[in-house]
């Protein structure tokens, strides 16, 4: 019936995601220290920071402070959200940052002119344009994606075909330039997924692409979060992108709430009740979580930080 | 591949589950306002209050007037939970409450002895009395449920085997009292639950007990509720107990947090979205939803309340 992965992947998006649309700034040594906390849980990927411009997201302006001020852990890959040429050199220029291109293209038009000004037909000219970045660069293209795979505020619901005819852009660009994708990413920019929507697009882009790696990035916006990654883990999705805490959020997306992205350790407390491997350790993902919250100042939605972990209680219980 | 069912029926349980656990008195008249916003959204159950000792829940102290109060709405049960002789003489006095008899186990054995001061055993001989109790007052006995189903703080796990056996004493009662069992509750009572669980209990009791209309109660203190629920879905459960804005908790399972009911909002909407019938209004619940946390003074956990429903926004996009 079901197609569980033996192992899940999480990538930490936390710092980055989390704090860009935190309207305080928060202190350069205060995200060092969560940075260096997290790197510590077992994740093996973390996202710390965004170079973009300062006056469209303040909380990044000191990308290149953060990246020097941490304690890089052996084994763990810290990357940086780079979306131009500027942002590449600049990512570049830090020495250690995993910075990797992608394909990635957004489903919906009306969201597309609304940030970026660019029809559906100008984004693929466009990511011709990063491809001949990244190789400038000499950075490798493995990634592909699709944001706002799931529905639009701004634009309504993304039917099936339409991601499917996305994919086979982002493929045929691939090939007319040489490039092997090996993974790919659906992005719930808007929370507009639910367990079935998110198995039918998920069917029908494993149909078709069946070698793929496919990767979820879930917001819990309308709180279907942990039931869309559980529907994921269904389809055999072992790549999730999540913020501890529930921290984050897309700062464009015309949300008022407290719209975050999937609980780093709610997914992980699940994925390690049903027996699939995260090579994490929740307890000190919960104290990240506590230590996030310290942070911003404020509550966040994550639930296990405040029910606790059962393996927790079961230690208790059985002394 | 899933059992979906074509509808869901959500008895909601806001008023007696979500404002038990307040530790500030809400005054009548609020809950007054609260349920008869409740029954205007298409909601058919109501569990409006509990008959208790106002000493153990000093917020039920004036269950008689609230029920004296609310306008009743044709085709609306209005439930009230009475546990003993003097909760079920209370609950019957009103003469506005539907008042059913059940037979209600408990699988944690240190949960029974540290609130009731029972052995599992004592429990069955209780629940002996109750149906005597119910027979005597002239009560229909048409449904069964197991509390702490998945597990239990004190306790730790619950296996399916023990439910199996509960299961087994209940039916065994149940024909020696001469009692039909219709239905069947899974309590999650301290938020064991996880998706697989939900599938591995609901599949064993399934395949005993094909023709029992199953209901699930869950929480969602480690954020597993609405993918407890979908687990249910897939199971084709068709009936869940919820609370609006995602009240409640129970105050006797040692939680510190904000640990609610799963969220009865959230819910209708992962199944409206689905295309599985509620019959309910969903911005209706969202104003009721809004209501709740005017009338306790907090913020609450639900989620769509917060992040708004996509009908809304198709409506926006399509003008």
């Amino acid at each position: 019936m079901s197609n569980f992965p033996k192992r899940v992947q999480i990538k930490e998006e936390g710092p980055r995601e989390g704090f860009q649309i935190e309207k305080t700034f928060v202190p350069t040594a205060r995200k060092i220290e969560f940075i260096n906390a997290l790197a510590d849980t077992g994740l093996k990927t973390i996202q710390i920071v965004s170079f973009v411009s300062p006056k469209v997201v303040p909380n990044m302006a000191d990308a290149e402070e953060v990246v020097a001020g941490i304690t890089p852990k052996p084994g763990v890959t810290y990357t940086g959200l780079a979306l131009n040429d500027k942002g590449i050199e600049r990512a570049l220029a830090t020495k250690r940052l995993t910075v990797k291109g992608s394909i990635t293209l957004c489903a919906s038009e009306s969201f597309l002119k609304r940030n970026q000004n660019r029809t559906l037909e100008q984004q693929l000219a466009a990511q011709r344009e990063s491809i001949a970045l990244y190789k400038q660069h000499g950075l490798p293209i493995e990634g592909a994606g699709i944001s706002a795979a799931f529905g639009c505020n701004f634009e309504g619901d993304v039917p099936v075909a339409r991601i499917m005819g996305l994919a086979a852009d982002i493929f045929t660009v691939a090939a007319e330039q040489d490039v092997a994708i090996k993974s790919f990413a659906l992005m719930d920019t808007m929370a507009w997924g639910t367990p079935d929507r998110i198995k039918r697009v998920l069917g029908a882009l494993q149909d078709k692409y069946p070698d793929l790696e496919y990767i979820l990035h879930l917001h819990d916006t309308r709180g279907m979060g942990i039931a869309n990654a559980y529907a994921g883990l269904e389809m055999g999705v072992a790549h999730f992108d999540a913020c501890v805490a529930g921290l984050g959020g897309c700062p464009f997306a015309g949300h008022k709430g407290a719209a975050g992205n999937v609980c780093t350790e709610d997914l992980a407390f699940m994925c390690a009740e049903m027996g699939i491997e995260t090579g994490l350790d929740l307890e000190k993902l919960i104290e990240c979580a506590r230590l996030a919250e310290d942070i911003v100042g404020h509550p966040l939605p994550g639930s296990v930080m405040v029910g606790g972990s059962l393996a927790k209680l079961r230690q208790k219980v059985a002394a």
